[in-house]
């Protein structure tokens, strides 16, 4: 069951609203790199979880952090949006600033909420359930979270270099050191699932069931079949330590 | 901010797990009646509230209650799948019971999330949030809210009405019982706000600006342009006492 | 069947052309608020309504209305559009205003449409026909409709507010007129249907089905338990007359 | 303005309900090769044509015509799902032949309409509304709408042989017919816009515009280079006399 | 299978990077007009197609060569991105050219990719695969394909409109050269198969299953029954030969 | 550029046809975890790629393998469909294992494809691009691609052991080691980026510019604050060497 608080769990404010950087905070709302991707990942995958008890509160206990990350953007998105132009009036229309701000709003920000956030990518997307990963693996699940996470933050920092207003960039180094925490999180449990001894994923199913001469062969698609760039990939002991 | 206690709302069991009912009740889960739809309705509201403090705690409250009811119907699933077929062995495929079952189910259950829930709808069709409706206009969105405990109630009637699962049942008759005080409440918000005083919604905006004389008649498209049936809306005083 | 006579319900003009504002009535076309919304929800509820004929007449007759409002619209885009900016010539590229204009556009409007309307919001998404809710209900679908001309008329404000064009905001008076009546409209049926002695929706559900100690009341998720505001919701009797 | 009488334009009949037919209907309503599709393109393209008045007037009256075609087929669902059945008592689990049933329907047809239609495919996919195409050339255009009668009549003669049903076969004879003769229309369109004469389309755009060694050549992407069977596209004049 | 050279098609070159471009180009690339369409719909039909082993050869010998075009597509957005703001600075706040590109830009272009492209159309919707059609019926799909062609050929002469770039003019005009080839090459399969001899699609079905005084006749459905224009879908001889 | 040879990579046999696992492939194809989605994946990240151009090549050396991967598997699904009841004839109905065939296939296999696989997951929703992962931050791109190779390969080994047919679980062990083989190809990828050296993702963003007290913290939100089960994630040093 959850509870709440009504406060926010750091403070968001912002010095200069600006409508479209507005417009972009959503790309972390509803954008596959978004919060609300994480939020309802994190929690299917916990309770979907049938392994021990405590993988399964902790991927709650931080599905519910995430939802706290909505509310801080989802008021950041507000808060950009006060005094943004409502109307087409002559004297926006032929003032490039003016008509700029209001061309490269979502209007649905006008249109649709009264200056509101909206759970969309940056593009006025909707979100859309199918990133919700929980495969009921938890070694593929905890590389989906980090992969969330890498590219949440990613686009965090990104997001702190556009803006130059004091409180959003307080409120986004905030957001940056949860996904750096996170980012660690997941990495931890894939150590104590055993690392590399997890491999290949799932490790359930029996490596006598595959074609093992393709299982550790890099295969070159190129048109002449010579033309083969060398890596870690086409070289060295397998990580699994079965194929070489 | 958000809290949990890793407990259930309320109990959930199963008896006698049914994989087509499990995939039944993913539309509670992830369809336009469901709770992903709600939890996220109330949240985006309440967070983009700018009236009376007391809307936007109510609605965070009500939001944050519907994310544990996902919680419950997301172990009523896992529950509904445990036992499920899961292969097409010759045995399942002659048995006219049991390859219906594997037929009938959501087969995402057993390929992408190994007998855990999902969020998507009874057809497996993901949740979009462009069904979060937030308009900014606190009347307009309580006709929101009453319609998707409506159409909640009636989803969840009529699971109620398909299982004869004692545990099913239990769980059912109590979010049914929640889906009738959440009807209460937003008409209860409607009253307050003042019930047909604030109609038309929005009522903010001048009459004078709107065409009068289509404002209170019912309009026949019928090829003929005379079998109009009668009915209280085409005649009677109109509900904002401005019309006729 | 159906019938058209190729003119318009309403006379639509634009005095200055604007293709912001263009992509701005997308909304009232394609989006979750707009007209296809409302006509393919109108006409799936007639279609499927298997109680009184006049209500299925009723629904199917308002549902035709609609379709000539999404005309009205799909023929102000499409006057919007003249002489819009068609490419990036360099004397367009340096000119603030020009600039933003072609910007501010939906590309579409050139690149797939050659200057017409589409079936899509104010950000380009695609009309979604998961948006239309037709439950076999017709209580519930008449909260569903209400919400419809709600939020719509909030819209149609809305874009109202947004233009100083004369013929646009003619056009507008006439739509926001018939969203005004069509709550009325869909109100009239729920006092029809019995007003409050419809509740709870759907009222066909024996109430013993449901657990009562949770039926009506509000329940507080604050993290402490005891934050709860009052409001009509917490306190007085209930709609339906079963609850306190 | 669009008018409507409350007939069907054909007779729907249906003499053994069946449901899982009425989810194979589904894909003619709201499919891509559906009749909701090309209501829409119809209509749009009637809406943005700024050519001679006398094709949009058709594009329109047989849009028009198009609407009455959901309406039969949301009538035959409705048909095909009378005593559906409802519940998973036991009976229904161990008989073979009612589970299958049950597991074989779109869910939604009981849990969210109560036995009617929705604007969805077979698989419950919403209708989704990119796939109406209105490019504002009207060759384009036409080649669209004869790709969509084509793959409308490809599925309704595959439905057709799919029941046994003398009504059902009776109302698919008819729209049978009406795919016919729309495919002969849009053919008729592409006839007085000039034939081969209008290619390439956009046949607006000067060919010197385009790299001409490209324009009438075969590309072989084969491994090897070498071999490409031969077909009228790799030898013989062009279609529009200007290639080889 | 499939192989790669790491080269272009054809050369691709910007000579003054324009971001509003990059999201206009996007269109081609993502949106339904665009190659990722054409690439998976020329596959799939060739994966599917049954008949004559040299149609499935050339569908997928063509579905190949799109694949390349994507990729210079890609190449193109990346290129026009390059020097793109990233930032909200004051200066360019303030300057009515730079904020106008910064608000027109699809800013998962800077937030999501780090400047590169993705499968999305100009308005930044995600490419969905329900717009592969492959019947199954070589005929329909061949007016499918014309179809894909003509908007496509449609959309490539209106960026090369919209751009003054020598470059990109340059890309443009081999891409637009290729369009034009394809829509010979399907029009070149229909005559294969017959032309008017294969109507009406699916020319397998015997016509005396359907209803044939409707099969020819085109229908009214003017208000006033009256006010047919006439054209050549009105008169003179049906093209498969069998209706007047 | 693009080449293919008209051969599969692997042989494709299929012994005894069974349509619903046609319909489980099928997530295989267009599912989140199939090979539509790596194929998208690594070919944009590669077109995208500004860095060494050896990762340049390589991502667009394994998409180019993945669409060959796609093409087995439509094969598979066209294998899997020969035979499959195409109509409700009484027999059928009456026959609970060849019912439960045909109420539990994809309809589409039949109504729109003729016997053909779709870009849909195994419950006929089409494959979406928004899970085309591309961030311009290779780090990031890696853990992505781990997690749809895992995913990948959880899929593909719960379909082998969904299926008792020679051929399928041949094809599916081919399959499965080529995951197993992408798994160690961007693991190495990962070890030539410096592994953890390169946490947090992305690691160009100075620290100094986050909460570095929130940066290594694992935050309870239990509604006591008291219960968190230790696991490494509570415990040891960070994996940046940055905080404890
Ligand atoms: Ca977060
Ligand atoms: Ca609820
Ligand atoms: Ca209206
Ligand atoms: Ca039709
Ligand atoms: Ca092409
Ligand atoms: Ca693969």
């Amino acid at each position: 069951m959850f509870y709440q608080d009504g406060k926010l769990q750091y403070r968001v404010r912002v010095e200069r609203p600006n409508p479209i950087f507005a417009r972009a905070l959503q790309q972390a709302i509803g954008g596959v790199e978004g919060e609300i991707r994480v939020m309802m990942q994190y929690l299917f995958q916990g309770w979907g979880a049938r392994g021990p008890k405590k993988y399964r509160d902790m991927l709650i206990n931080t599905g519910t952090e995430e939802i706290g990350h909505i509310e801080m953007l989802a008021t950041a998105v507000a808060l950009n949006l006060e005094g943004a132009p409502l109307s087409m009036q002559e004297d926006v229309a032929n003032d490039g600033v003016a008509g700029a701000v209001l061309g490269g709003m979502n209007l649905r920000h006008i249109l649709s909420t009264g200056l509101g956030a909206t759970p969309e990518n940056c593009n006025g997307v909707p979100f859309n359930a199918s990133h919700v990963y929980a495969s009921g693996n938890l070694m593929a699940d905890m590389y989906a979270n980090v992969t969330a996470e890498a590219t949440g933050r990613v686009l965090a920092t990104r997001l702190y270099g556009m803006t130059d207003d004091p409180g959003m960039k307080d409120m986004l180094s905030f957001l940056i050191a949860r996904d750096t925490m996170h980012q660690q999180q997941w990495l931890a449990v894939i150590e104590e699932l055993g690392g590399s001894a997890g491999l290949p994923i799932p490790n359930s199913f029996p490596q006598s069931g595959e074609k093992n001469e393709f299982s550790y062969a890099y295969l070159g698609h190129h048109k002449d079949g010579t033309t083969i760039p060398s890596g870690r990939w086409t070289q060295g002991p397998s990580y699994d330590g079965k194929g070489q």
